[in-house]
């Protein structure tokens, strides 16, 4: 049995038919040399024994006016979690990206564990798919990676199978809490709440001094955000888009500027969606506001679930030359990471709280075009593993993030490295993004200009 | 632009994740003679290509203070609407069941016309199955029957493809008002208010004379029916079971006792459920009790959308051979329909919305085990062609409806008919009833033993 934490129990609270709050990964495989669909079957009906480990074999069990706790299945269905479906011929990567927006705009059974797994056969090339779906309530970005690693194996032997449901061990308990939820333990209560207040008044103070003292403009203000398509009313259907680019590249681009990797993607993305709403007649005359997620674990932690705050970035100016975005992103992201530096955990997470419930409060009361969004999309760096990989002796090819989006921003990035390439996985409001494949087209050129166009990257 | 009616709109008020308001069709063919997969790709193709009319190139808009709306999507989608899904090989009947159980667990995007259809190819022995997903708010049964009929062509020449969104023409107005909503159109409003109360009025004064002063023990009173298994919280996921019987075989069981078609499904469904649910250890002493969804329109109505109201039917008593249970139910259902028979239309569906609202009530308080559920199952009859149909030349070997559950009830069994036979669909809370198919086990079972017992039945 384990109680959710505050920011679990806010990713149920917030969730609606147009706000799904899971997120899921796809992983790419190459079916083994003289393996074909037979395999595939064996590898299906081996995969429905294997029993779940927690907190894969737990549902929710609402508490009177408490958070709510997990509790074990006892009727766990494993014909209901683990799923096969095959693609149409000739089974090409658009099927696979309109297939994976149906499944991944439907709602999780809240009475039964929130994760569920397909294997998908069928697609070009001798590959086959995984898609899978983990509610957010159960984990974050940083969790996730965790657990697909530790489903995959380095050797390409295929003995070790463990699907990511078959937990290795009884997991780290979850009552070591750095974050917003030390404020639920008696013991501490009051150095918490002391620690949330000095922490949010440092905060105000910082921004204060910084923006207006120190007319450092990079710091992005609450409810600063330009209004774009992105801001709009969100509806229950999703398009999805996948692109990737070797890792040591992105990284070389950053390297003459001192950018980080993470600072490579939010000037890419940027540009990006620059000239994709330019192409729409759009063209924000200020910066665009990134909420950038960030995990609260201390290197080396092994605590899973939910640990994490984010940052509001703000993106570049309308016109600048590759180099003068980076820098100009390079520099609102350490601002934004200063803002934090020295901040309790418990502060930043309710800063950030603050924002997201903001925003689903002006979703709530359909101020999209009244109130200025508080960011406008989401760009999430998740780590993930370096080597190559391996599942039942099928090798790992690609592997994308399928992450959720909030309110009054219709589009998500969330990058995932793998065996020395970065994976762009998009996902969208199809209202408001009916074209989001462009905006990977748009991706893909503005990757190419800062390949060319920065000192460090050739 | 439609206004939706009164019934329309509850359709869209009372759904929830756990409850999706949406009622669908299976059809199965047989591929022709010399067609395969080929067939169905450009079957695909050509299907995207037909043009959506009203209603389904139309989408819900609110209206402040009033009800919803049905305006032209002119952002239509067709690839949004429009799947196509490859069942994994071998392609049994158990495997489309499944697939069908997840499609049909899934809310509907309420920003778009509120209609899917799936083209689902690899159906063992060379067959393909079409699974068209409607929304309640849109048409009832009798609708539904309508659009599937107009869908298929009579012909095996395969010339006249017409699918169902593809509309034949404006259809009827939706403004000749007969049931509840006469109440909004002001011109008669002190008529319909009038009829209303004194319908109301009569239905009480009926069901208390017919109850208490002449005895009539058929007569199902309001919250009088037993609590069983079906009696639970509503959950996401669904199971679905199919069967099927020569229709002459069913009508000949009701003859000699002057038994309708539709008693007789009533009778087979109640013993077949009272054998599943003592297998399960529940013997509920007093009758179970259906609730009958009753077509409003006057025979040969062109009308479209929801006009139905529905009666509450006693069951039979636990210990009945086949021709008292049916005598029993013949006799409530009679009962029943002698209650509405001369009341206005507009207090007939007040009084039946009345019960499906007491069960959302009900529901939505987590009342189950508390209050006595308004109804156990709901049983619907739903007419469909007497003759053999086609689409695009493939004949049509199969065909079941797909309905919704109720608050407070976790099975729906509707019957359709059609080239005679009769077509049973159930469907359940897979949490409520994990093992369905075993109920159709049992209904098969009653089948044959109405078959043996009965007297005109051979």
């Amino acid at each position: 049995m384990n109680r959710l934490t505050l920011l679990d129990a806010m990713f149920l609270g917030l969730e609606s038919p147009e706000l799904p709050a899971h997120v899921a990964g796809l992983q790419i495989y190459e079916l083994p040399k003289g393996k074909g669909s037979a395999w595939l079957h064996g590898l299906m009906e081996e995969l429905r024994q294997r029993p779940p480990g927690s907190p894969f074999n737990e549902k929710l069990r609402p508490r009177l006016g408490g958070l709510p706790e997990l509790v074990v299945d006892e009727d766990f269905d494993p014909d209901f979690h683990i799923r096969h479906t095959v693609l149409p011929r000739p089974g090409t990567d658009e099927q696979l990206r309109s297939l994976l927006a149906r499944l991944h705009a439907n709602l999780m059974d809240r009475d039964r564990p929130l994760w569920e797994f397909h294997l998908i056969e069928g697609l070009q090339n001798r590959r086959f798919a995984f898609y899978i779906k983990i509610h957010h309530a159960i984990c974050d970005g940083a969790t996730f990676s965790k657990w697909m690693s530790q489903s995959t194996t380095v050797s390409a032997s295929g003995k070790d199978m463990r699907p990511i449901w078959q937990r290795p061990r009884v997991r780290a308990n979850r009552t070591a809490r750095t974050g917003l939820d030390a404020l639920q333990a008696p013991v501490n209560l009051l150095a918490t709440a002391r620690d949330l207040g000095l922490g949010l008044g440092q905060l105000t103070g910082k921004l204060v001094r910084r923006r207006f003292l120190q007319g450092d403009r990079r710091i992005a203000l609450p409810l600063s955000s330009p209004s774009t398509a992105l801001t709009a009313p969100p509806t229950a259907s999703r398009n999805l888009a996948f692109t990737h680019f070797p890792l040591a590249e992105l990284k070389a681009m950053g390297k003459s500027s001192g950018a980080t990797l993470n600072d490579v993607v939010l000037a890419i993305c940027d540009a990006a969606l620059r000239r994709f709403l330019s192409e729409q007649g759009q063209t924000p005359a200020q910066p665009l506001v990134a909420l950038v997620p960030v995990n609260l674990r201390p290197p080396d932690s092994e605590e899973e679930g939910n640990l994490v705050t984010s940052i509001q970035v703000k993106l570049g100016d309308p016109e600048q030359t590759p180099g003068e975005r980076l820098a100009a992103i390079s520099a609102s992201m350490r601002s934004g990471k200063e803002m934090y530096a020295d901040i309790p955990a418990v502060a930043s997470q309710a800063y950030s709280l603050g924002a997201a419930g903001l925003a689903a409060l002006g979703s709530g009361l359909h101020l999209e075009g009244i109130l200025p969004p508080p960011f406008n999309l989401i760009i999430s760096n998740v780590p993930g593993p370096r080597e190559t990989r391996y599942f039942g002796g099928a090798r790992m090819l690609e592997t994308y993030p399928v992450s959720g989006i909030a309110p009054m921003s219709a589009l998500n990035v969330t990058v995932y490295s793998y065996d020395g390439e970065l994976f762009f996985g998009l996902v969208a409001g199809r209202r408001a993004m009916p074209h989001l494949n462009d905006l990977k087209l748009c991706i893909d050129e503005v990757y190419e200009e800062f390949r060319e166009e920065l000192p460090g990257a050739d």
